[in-house]
């Protein structure tokens, strides 16, 4: 059985005494990530790169965003013809938005090769929910698919996704609220609430499957919808085997007994701390908690 | 016209370039607090006093909370005697509790010398609401007495106090709902929900009429309630003039002016993140603000 700190651990992890470089753009004064010495050290690099040892930063020299997503794609490409990378042999042809200090995108980056660098990655989580004066909440919680490959068969919230380049964190959450739900856009356009946000700084490990020790900071975008007793999820693209209604006991149940994925778990845990769930009085690590789940990372986000 | 990151910044302030010493207490492998070094160098501390120069640290050597309390009792009325500390002229003959690692209590400290010391302080919050589908949110705001010594006639929550040695939040905000608000202790029991933390490293300055650059670190406690419409906030003990219903629209502009206290305009701007008032997609400085109003403190906390 974990307690509500060990399941925030097991997300928000704590830092292994190895060394970082940071990772720099040109024209910018602010990092853009953190990468192992090891990834450093193993990699090529080649032109518009330049690796300062006594700074411990990398900085890319490249002028505009083309460039930038030029020079970037070259060297990831190179390296993966090498095989220099586990992380970048489940290339996906996807592509994750870097912002600079004004919300502008800086670049863009191949999502698999994002913990190489480091880089703060976006995600939106919605928790639906019914209110019932004598039941107390009743949270809809999603069963992710076998098939997938990371985390088959846990919990997550009712639907979640990660925020590609180019759409903001609303857009994204009306658009995956139907694909994973089935909800009416319009349903969740007019009753969706944003939350403020959770924070972690994950590391890979061995189920990551690739290198060990790389940073996976995230910033989720939390919403939650009260739902009308009439309205139920049904799972829409494979992504959940089914959506269930759970209780608050059945929830804090399923956390201790570590069912739900860590990040997941930490958004009930902030919903939890939102809605009086969990108090002072009742929790041993409140403050903690309560601190912990809305961390201020330390690199640039958006 | 300030802007929400101003407002936070207001409240939760920058490093100046001073020197500062951990206070610590033996048999605790944590740091209960932090002092300029200018306070460190002018006190003459004595007996149970331990000054560590190299360590940058301040130690108490004392077993227990009664010798704990007898020292730092002694220590100040010396230095209040020689007139050493502008910040102890106004001794309150008050205490606020010192928690140790597993919430137990490891010694109180005279009120007016906590900011000498860094010690983390502690608050509790209250928003009472009410919420309309057509005219959206309404808050009642109180308005701080002029004979207040800080802050006279500026906007604050619903209800608001600081945590006494050996309360817990709840029952203290319970008795000060009461006392500031003329609010039934039962409907607050039953309605009043928990939902987290407000933390910020605040700095003393010209207006706090002491020391300069002192850390008073605070973890409030923040409550919400949604009233029926025909229960109405009375102000109860003279800490409040009036206490008046405010739109968002309204709640805007008045903490645009400036017109809130800097604690209390964070715990305005909490709401607001919480409901979705605020969102990533209107507030350009959304994720700083959602995540630094619950700043991890770099100190211990109950």
């Amino acid at each position: 059985m974990k307690s509500n700190i060990e399941l925030l651990n097991d997300c928000d992890q704590i830092l292994p005494k190895l060394n970082y470089y940071k990772f720099r753009i040109t024209g910018f004064g602010n990092s853009f990530g953190t990468l192992l010495e090891d990834v450093v050290q193993r990699c090529s690099w080649g032109r518009q790169w330049h690796v300062d040892h006594s700074e411990t930063t990398v900085t890319l020299d490249a002028p505009d965003i083309a460039q930038r997503n030029n020079a970037m794609h070259e060297m990831l490409k190179r390296e993966q013809e090498k095989d220099t990378f586990m992380q970048l042999r489940k290339w996906s042809n996807e592509v994750f938005p870097v912002y600079g200090p004004k919300k502008e995108l800086v670049m863009s980056i191949e999502r698999v090769a994002a913990p190489l660098f480091g880089i703060v990655t976006y995600g939106v989580q919605l928790l639906a929910y019914h209110e019932d004066d004598s039941a107390g909440f009743g949270l809809w919680v999603a069963r992710r698919a076998k098939a997938k490959r990371t985390f088959p068969g846990m919990l997550d919230s009712t639907v979640g996704g990660s925020l590609p380049t180019e759409e903001t964190p609303f857009d994204c959450l009306v658009r995956e609220a139907e694909e994973e739900a089935s909800f009416n856009p319009e349903l969740v356009r007019k009753h969706a609430i944003a939350c403020g946000t959770v924070n972690y700084l994950c590391l890979t490990d061995e189920r990551s499957g690739g290198e060990i020790g790389c940073f996976t900071p995230e910033v989720q975008f939390v919403y939650e919808i009260k739902l009308p007793q009439d309205i139920i999820p049904i799972p829409g693209d494979g992504e959940a085997e089914e959506i269930t209604l759970m209780t608050v006991p059945q929830l804090k149940k399923a956390l201790a007994e570590g069912e739900f994925t860590p990040a997941n778990g930490c958004i009930v845990l902030d919903f939890f701390v939102r809605h009086g769930v969990l108090t002072f009085e009742n929790e041993p690590d409140y403050i903690e908690i309560a601190s912990r789940l809305h961390r201020v990372l330390d690199l640039q986000t958006a």
